[in-house]
């Protein structure tokens, strides 16, 4: 049984290398150089099909993966990347059913991998103290239909956390240091808090602040990823490439 | 309320940055060069709970995460690495309820990962060839306690897989490219097959095998962790890293 | 005694990250959208002097260094980096005084610096088969002030080179493999052969027919360059860094 | 005309990815797992001879390149790579006839490269405070025959340099940015000082006090150089690789 597209699904329109995450509405038209195409023509069809513009270029209307509503997203802040998340991920041993905290909720692009990560029984505790940053962020994770796992409060971190005995705290903000006393209590026994720190400086001294607050097993990560352009006799790495977003620290709280 | 140890669970012992995966049992020891423990004196403290060895120096009992598990299994084989788990993760959209087909169990490190992603409603359907690897990788399954996850079978997935529209195909064998046809035929519409190939001979035979198949989408990436010894006033990148491991090609089907 | 900027000699312009490689002329303006500077004014002037546009924006006059030269040249193919020069200066073991042929001038890039490590005494033959990229490379290395150390040919390498017992022998053509054995009688015994190749497949081909060309110590290696922006408190690696280039492969000859 | 081999020589013995950088002298056996080697067969041989050890071994007797006699080098300090070497030499600009300040003599290892590219007319100012690593720095720099090039000097640099109007000062000691401005006094205008900082904390003070001292062009970079091994149908980059040596920042004099 195939899963098919529903009036206001999003699609990830696909041709060529090129993407656009769109809604499928009934009598919208979606506009780009390689044509018209009538959204309305997806409804009831299933993800990945195939479907003609009006100038005759073909468009796969694949099904977005929280990747894709990650890299898509509506942003006013620097976003944490694929290539990151990939890693907070292990280093919080997220997956189904964990309460997690995230200071800083920013675009709430990791609050949506976050959420995908932990639903359905799981929860995201997802603080901001930016009013017109938590509405972006908001808009980010209903377009991914993760609401029903998030909690978004509208608070000062630094105040402390409201939820006890949660499994990872994750901090992305400009002062986490600040943040990791208030974070060890909110943590269960033997949970991980991981910061997300785009400076050499912020990462020392989240390193040091960890130390200081008892935690242990602290370790500081990069990650690069890098595009390979395999093709029949010709294949070779991307000329470019991303040179640094930020640094992960991991901890984990002991007794 | 805290979650206890009990008689059987696995701890990650720590000190000092060394870790020791350890089944804990009523009537036994553990000996490192840091002294001899009492494992039985573990059972119904907290984890994070710090114990100390008979000379005098303490460890943590911390719970074991997925990592943990991944880079402390039984292994015949070169497994996956953490800092790919999370790039195939991202790329074949894992979470809770997820169906998977892993072709090549191996000794079952990304098994037991993607075991953990997809529980509790999804599966993971792990194909494997040679007997002796798939005790090995059911082993390592069950001491993370994700065996009620996994459907281990022992056959020839060149032969064809027994699932139908399945969420992901994750191939990690000598020539994956011999099996896309057949994880194509299990795939649902607008799902991803993943291969990780160490060689860059492999992954262009996967890349061209996938165009060929007419999967769209299709993107190599290889990816570098580093340390950061992140100590105030003197932090800098870790001296050795780990140069390569393998090539992340994935792709994406559709109708 | 202080070096003094002449008529006809180049200077490379310095403001706040940006540079502009420039020939001093008597009568002539240079504009920028930093205004309008005479670069008469500077006939006279020691180089690092600093002068002043128009409108009152200072500039510098560096002496262009050899990586100002190749980063500034002229060019119509592909160049050879400054990152993967000092390779392959260090594997040719290029000094003084030594004889080099270099196969494929291109844009004259690395023919430039060949010349500058290996003047006054040494020589670097350089060949090229289309006469559009010599007539380039020589203006380059002209500009570079570099001619006399160079010895231009218009010749098809494949057909062999003219000159015996060389000390090192750079290719950097598209079918690199099919020079070897023309490199091999041209070069001195003990001497190398480098090989510069975009992708893993030329990479492959050149190591192989190293070996069967009785080549020994057939290394291939890749160079990744990051700037670092070091600002008190809050210094971070450059967001773009290049992914790559090429591969350098390197040969010794042995009787 | 082949180069002969002489009583007193060095040859880089080589077989099968092995090196040994060995001293030819007549009376004189070299033992290895390979097995003995009578060294004065080499005498009169060229370089690049192959020679039969007792027990049918194959050696090769390379004449010793500037990388080879660096990381053969005796040392009791950290060295510096050819990784970062290469990037110094373009970054200063060296070549022959350059009169360059070396800050930190160490081991001897940039001492020798330095010499190797400022030959003949060139000369390398050389200082050091421990009179124990510039012994072993004056041996290393003989050894590869470089010794005429290089003013070794027992003194303590942060009292100032003897010359003017070097080209170009490299500062390889714990706290670089102590030296810049005696550094300063020393340089020619548009010469450049280099500084090699193993931490991120050295790299940032070290950027600071350059533009303090009013220097241009600061820039600092981080090298990585990673093994491929190119093999027919199995092409791939080395498993290991170094992580990180030191960070390499370079800054012009102005007027």
């Amino acid at each position: 049984m195939k899963e098919k597209i529903s009036d206001g699904d999003y699609v990830l329109l696909y041709s060529k290398g090129k993407t656009w995450l769109v809604k499928v509405q009934e009598s919208k038209d979606f506009h780009t150089h390689l044509g018209r195409l009538e959204l309305g023509r997806l409804i009831g069809e299933p993800y990945g099909k195939a479907i003609s513009t009006d100038s005759g270029n073909i468009l796969y209307a694949l099904k977005p993966t929280i990747e894709d509503f990650v890299m898509k997203c509506e942003r006013q802040t620097q976003i944490v990347y694929p290539k990151d998340l990939g890693l907070i991920a292990i280093r919080a041993n997220l997956a189904s059913g964990a309460r997690v905290i995230e200071a800083g909720s920013g675009s709430g692009a990791l609050t949506m991998f976050l959420a995908h990560l932990v639903k359905k029984e799981g929860r995201v505790y997802s603080y901001e103290i930016r009013e017109e940053f938590q509405k972006i962020a908001r808009r980010n994770v209903k377009r991914a239909g993760l609401d029903q796992y998030v909690e978004f409060k509208l608070k000062d971190a630094s105040q402390g956390f409201d939820e006890e005995d949660v499994d990872a705290v994750i901090i992305d903000v400009g002062d986490p240091w600040q943040l990791i006393p208030k974070a060890v209590t909110a943590l269960k026994e033997s949970g991980s808090i991981i910061c997300i720190t785009p400076t050499m400086n912020q990462t020392e001294k989240v390193a040091e602040e960890m130390k200081n607050a008892g935690l242990v097993r602290v370790q500081s990560f990069e990650v690069f990823l890098r595009g390979i352009e395999a093709r029949l006799g010709k294949t070779r790495p991307s000329s470019m490439m991303i040179g640094h977003t930020a640094y992960i620290t991991s901890a984990v709280k002991v007794v």
